[in-house]
Order: C-alpha cells, then sequence, then structure tokens
C-alpha cells in the first residue's frame, strides 16, 4: 500500500459513472416503452437481458416461504436476529406528529405520515445479499410502509437466490417481482396490470438501474445513487496492524473500485498494515479484486498529529470510519463528516454490515457531507399544520395584507381581507 | 370555474417541464464552462444573459445593510417578525444527537451535524419574493449551517432588489452574489476563486436553474424541484363562499399552470364560489394570469359526502390544503397526503404564506405523496454510531463471521476472527 503524508488535496472522490449516452438512450427507451406497453415491455426485456421468459412476474407466498425453509437452523436465526436488531435501532428512530399552541389558541405543527409504498431494488446474481434487503425493507417497515414492493431480476433458471428471499420474508416484503434492470425501475415508478405503482424506489443496482432511478426521480423518490464502497480507519499508536489490515481489505474485497485508507498518527503501524495487507491478501478467496482495490485506490496517510489526522476524515468524509485509538469518543466528537462512525477495536465494520443494528446503506464518494444513512425517516413525510386563531388572525392580519402587497400579491392580500379586517 | 362530480382518475398533475433539448445542451456547456474557467465564465455568461458586467459578484456588508434601512419602519417590522415566527416554528424541529447503550456496554446512535454550507437561489426580477428569501435561509440557520450563500441574478441597473436584501439580512446569510442561472448553480456546486462551493443549494428558479440543479445532484445535495403552486380547499356548508374564492384566486394569480380546486360536499356552495370567483377577478391586478390559471387549471370537484372528499384530497396530495369544515381536526386526521394543512376559517393561505412560521417551501406536482415542506432535517445530516463491546463481539463474532461467509465475503469473515473467535 502507498504510504503517504496528508496534504489537504487529499480526497476518496471517485468519477461519478454517469453512463455512456447510449446507455442514456437505453434507458430512456426502455422507461418509455414499460410506460406504454406496461407488463408486455416488462416481459420482453426480461427475456431479451435475463433471458428468461417468466409466465408471471410475482412470486408466490408458497415460494417465499419454502425459501426460509431451505436455510440451516443457524442461518435462520442469525438472519432473525440481525433483522430484530436492526428493527430496535430504527425503531429508535421513529419521530412523532406534534403541535404546539400559543396563548392565542392558534395551532402550528407537523404531522407525520409514512409513505403508501416503497418499491426496493435487489440485484441479482453474484451480488445478491440478504443483509441489503434488511437494510433497507426494515426501516421502511418500521416507518409504517403498508406496501413493500421487492424487485430483483431472476437468474437463468428463472428463479431469485434463497437467502435474499428468506431475508424479504423476514424482514417484511408483501410483494415480490423477478423483473430487473430498467424495466423493473420503470414498472416500480410508473405501474403496470400487475405491478402498482409505488411512491419511492430504494436499493443499489447496476448503472442501468442507477441510470433509470435518476430518470423517474421526481416523478416518484428516491434514495441516493451509491458509488463503490469506502473504509477509512483513523488508528493511534493502540491499534493492531494485523485487525486494522484485515478491516481494509474486508472493504477491498467489494469491488476493485472500493477504496481502503488508513489515516494514522503512528508511522511505525502504517509500515506494519501495508505489510499485513500484502500477507493477509495472498489467501483471501477474493484476491483479485482485493488487490486491484488495494492498488489503485489503498491508501496510508500518515500526519503529524491526531488533529491533522482527524482533519483528513473531514476532508474525506467516509461512507464507513472505524476509530481505533485510546480515546475514540473524544475522537469522534470532531468529526463533521463520515456516513458510520466504529468507534473502538471491537467494532470492526462487518459488525456494522450485518449485525449491530444500524443501516448499512451509507453516504459514499464523499456525500456523507450532505447525506445521511438510509433511516426511518427516508419513509416518512411531513405536512404542516396550521390553525390560525380569531385572536391571533384579528392581531396580524393588516401585516400579512401588507407583506404581500410588499409582494405585489394583491389577490394574496384580499383573501386576508375578505374575513374582515 | 367548471364544476364536476369527482371520479378517482381526478389529478392535479401537470407535465413536469423538463426542458428541451436545446436547453439541456446550454445548460450542460454552462456547467462545463464554469468549471473549466470559473470566476471568468460565471462573468461572461453574468453579460450574455443579465446584461450586466460586473466588476464583482459579491454584494459588500455595507449595501445589505443599506437596503434594510431603505424599508419603511412598518415593512421592517413585519419582516422580522415573520423572521421570528419562522425561526421559532423551525427551532421546534431541531433534533439532538443520541444514543442508547445495553446491558453489554455496547452503544448505538446517531449524530447529528449541520451542513458546512448551503447555497439558496433567489429568482431575480419581478418573481423576487423576500418571504423566499426567509423561507429558504432560516431553517438552514436553526439547523446551525455557518456558510449561507444567497446568490440572484442582478437586474440591468446591476443591482439586486431591495427588499430582497433586506430579507437576506434578517435571514442571516453570510455572503451574497449577484449571479443566476445554470453558471450561478454551478458556481455554488464547484466552486470557482471567489466563491467556495457549497454542499447543498435549494430554492426556486426558472428552467434553466431546474435543469442545473438536477445536474449537478449528486455531487451537492438540492432541494425539490418545483412546479407551479397548487390549493385544494376542502369546504362544508359552513364555508363563506367570498372567504373561498378569493383563497382560490390568491394560488391563481401566482402563475397562469397555478390550479385551484374547491372539492365540497355542498352543490349550492359550489356554483356561489364559482359565481363569487368571476365577480372578483374583474378586480384584480393579476387578472390575466389569474384568469388563465382558474380557466386552465381551475377546478370545482362535488363529492356525496365527507369520506369521498377526503379521498379526493388524498387522490390530488395537493400542496396547500384548507380544511374549511365543521370539524376540521377530524377531517385531517384522515388526510394522508398534503404538503400544508391549513385548518379553519382563520388560516388562509397567505397567513402560512407569510407569517405563522411553517415552510412556504412545499412539495408541488403530487409529490407530497412522499416529499415534505422545507425543513430543519434538510439541513442537519447523520452519523451512525457503534461502539460494540468487547462482550457483545466475543458473543456475536461468530454469527457475523458466518452471516458474512453466508454472502461470500469471507475477507469480512476474517476481519472479525482477527480479533479472536
Amino acid at each position: 500500500m502507498k504510504i503517504e503524508r496528508f496534504t489537504e488535496g487529499t480526497s476518496l472522490k471517485r468519477s461519478v459513472d454517469s453512463g455512456t449516452a447510449d446507455q442514456r438512450k437505453a434507458v430512456q427507451d426502455i422507461i418509455d416503452e414499460v410506460r406504454k406497453s406496461g407488463d408486455g415491455a416488462v416481459a420482453y426485456y426480461t427475456e431479451k437481458f435475463d433471458g428468461v421468459k417468466l409466465k408471471q412476474f410475482a412470486v408466490s407466498m408458497k415460494e417465499i416461504e419454502g425459501a426460509v425453509d431451505e436455510l440451516s437452523e443457524y442461518e435462520r436465526s442469525i438472519i432473525e436476529e440481525a433483522a430484530a436488531n436492526i428493527r430496535s435501532f430504527h425503531e429508535k428512530q421513529l419521530k412523532n406528529s406534534w403541535i404546539s399552541t400559543d396563548e392565542t389558541g392558534t395551532m402550528l405543527g407537523q404531522k407525520l405520515t409514512a409513505l403508501d409504498a416503497v418499491g426496493v431494488y435487489v440485484p441479482g446474481g453474484t451480488a445478491a445479499y440478504p443483509s441489503s434487503v434488511l437494510m433497507n425493507v426494515i426501516p421502511a417497515k418500521v416507518a409504517g410502509v403498508e406496501r413493500i414492493v421487492m424487485v430483483s431480476p431472476p437468474g437463468k433458471d428463472g428463479k431469485l437466490s434463497k437467502s435474499v428471499m428468506a431475508a424479504a420474508k423476514i424482514a417484511g416484503v408483501t410483494e415480490i417481482y423477478q423483473i430487473g434492470g430498467a424495466q423493473a425501475v420503470a414498472a416500480l415508478a410508473y405501474g403496470t396490470d400487475t405491478i402498482e405503482k409505488v411512491d419511492k424506489i430504494v436499493g443499489p443496482g447496476n448503472i442501468y438501474v442507477a441510470l433509470a432511478k435518476r430518470e423517474v426521480f421526481g416523478d416518484v423518490a428516491i434514495d441516493m445513487i451509491a458509488g463503490p464502497s469506502e473504509i477509512a480507519v483513523l488508528a493511534d499508536e493502540t491499534a493492531i496492524a494485523k485487525e486494522v489490515a484485515a478491516d481494509l481489505l474486508s472493504q477491498a474485497e467489494h469491488d476493485a473500485r472500493a477504496c481502503s485508507v488508513l489515516i494514522t498518527t503512528e508511522a511505525s503501524l502504517a509500515h506494519e498494515v501495508a505489510k499485513e495487507v500484502e500477507k493477509q491478501l495472498t489467501s483471501l478467496p477474493r484476491r483479485e479484486i482485493a488487490e486491484a482495490s488495494i492498488r489503485d485506490y489503498g491508501k496510508i496517510i500518515v500526519c503529524e498529529d491526531m488533529n491533522q489526522a482527524i482533519m483528513a476524515v473531514n476532508t474525506l468524509a467516509p461512507e464507513h470510519l472505524e476509530i481505533i485509538t485510546k480515546d475514540p469518543l473524544e475522537v469522534m466528537a470532531q468529526v463533521r463528516h463520515a456516513g458510520a462512525i466504529f468507534l473502538g477495536r471491537y467494532s470492526t465494520e462487518p459488525v456494522g454490515d450485518y449485525f449491530a443494528g444500524p443501516n448499512h446503506v451509507l453516504p459514499t464518494n464523499g456525500t456523507a457531507r450532505f447525506s445521511s444513512p438510509l433511516n426511518v425517516d427516508d419513509f416518512q413525510k411531513k405536512s404542516s399544520i396550521i390553525m390560525y386563531s380569531q385572536t391571533a388572525f384579528k392581531k396580524n392580519a393588516e401585516k400579512i395584507a401588507t407583506f404581500a402587497r410588499l409582494e405585489g400579491l394583491e389577490a394574496h392580500a384580499r383573501a386576508v381581507e375578505s374575513r374582515g379586517k
């Protein structure tokens, strides 16, 4: 791994794949076709891209329940325990509607309502992760969303991954369709005869899915467009090199474009970790991916002191941040930008990826500067409540009419004055 | 106004202006140029589109303070009181960071942090509304955003509107630049020598501004893309026709594409309101606009009973909803989708547009199904906190490693096991 000194230009930013003109055109065409021809178009593209001729898109309840039975007892209990932890953490985020009243009897507030229907995209093939199903579905469920629709492209055998279906059942998905790609996003956004439209679409996917989500954004809500995964480990002399190296590699095995960075105040740790990474790499099953990631995006940044190290973290705004230092809480207090913060030696990233409860859908590519982990708020919306009392009205009517006229909006002023001045 | 019976196909949706291919291309070119040439490109486009050759983009503090002095004492006090009300309502939305601990000593939570910097776009010309400045700036200020950068295109005289500058000062803007259009959005998103980049861009604008926001989305956060304004008034026999008509017209005067709808259980009210709208229209200064809006998008929907009327509201998901009925709170309980809900006779929409405190930046075009009024949460982001205890780790390490292997991610399992099993 490259070892370098911190400079302010350091960044985790990688170019975002915004698709070629051809890809954009293809996605636009698919969306137009699905809007025009509905199920017929979805079936056509499923045969074309997934090589499967489906009799129906919907997966039956029987099949879904069968999937749960195919897991071992131990596997099922782990997924269920993870789901319970995720549910418990997200329940703590639930907000209530509220009102405030004043002495005139005026009532102001916010009414919180769950979205009616949410679509969850789950990638197919080797990237089918049951943990991702739990992380996308459970916050919606906790928010009170009644209809949670999962879509996922069928494998060559015309089936979905068993573990994904089992996770869907455990998390509380209410409908599953084995369709994928831009055609699935379009079906969710605009509806077809068999698939009713949803209000929001979440979940990761390939470039076609990302482009389709960007295209339907506005007609429905979408979550963020996720980039490749990242970790920054902030470590001092108390960190153990082989553990830090293992954490960096767990990120690197995701994707050749994943990014693993160690930020440390300790030059000797830098060298030890670099050595450990090389050593541990050799025996990894996904060695090629991890190696490419470490080579192209891996980095060890040596800082003069903890203040500079924290500045480096805030500059990077990493998706995952591990703080393995003497006083991790003290360090955390100064961190402004990070998707998820893992504190201390026992909070290795996989603890959060799978099990502890907080969401693993996190802002990437520096967007932790302005975005949050997927959370319950993403599945509730607010309506303002305004109940003005007669007293408040009489006191303020003239001021409100004056403000309206200051903006040249006479009809606004007259709406006020129609109630008497 | 057209009077019709409710059908389930009723919708407020108007086609969204997503720009012509030429407009998209123009915006893309402007953004590319600003990224490449910075201030020079911004100056070039300001001269080209706004017809003004600026010596500098920044507006001086002296000029800003001068603007406040040019308001009458009464106007200033109204804007200040409105700002205080908006501040007070938004302060009630502030959330705190939180943690929860369990008996093993594990700590989980969310750390809330304000965004570092926000850009507020304020349209120029006749659409320069000081109320809009208050509504966009104050929530950011309350959230704790330190840098709030306002941009607005200069008038032909190379100046900004006095009332807009005064509102900016009162609301707490920290920098003002007199630039507009796609070039201003690009400058905010990517930075130039004189304008440091921001993390989020909010505020309304013309089609070029909307396209530019859509284009930079992802590199920075943006608020919603607003459509033309809407009101639905839900009224029973207790409503007074001339007041309802005045409220419908206050929406209609905004924009020829604005949409005003009355939903009522009372056929006689429908006819009276239709008559009143015609009558009140004749003397409005913005009569042409209001007339076109009422003609093309105005509608009175007569429903069989209150249940059907509420169903109509939920189908429309209006930006503004007035409930003028015997029991407005009871009706509100059944409303699922609306941007802002105004209850009772004295809560005419202008009360909320200017003064009461809740935000007037609201989801339009049916997006109240999944979006919220602009609020403090829009200017804060969350970081997950995970501090796993040794006890919790030892108890769950094997499960976490097993889950990782179920997904084929061996390096994840080994990161866990590197801490001992």
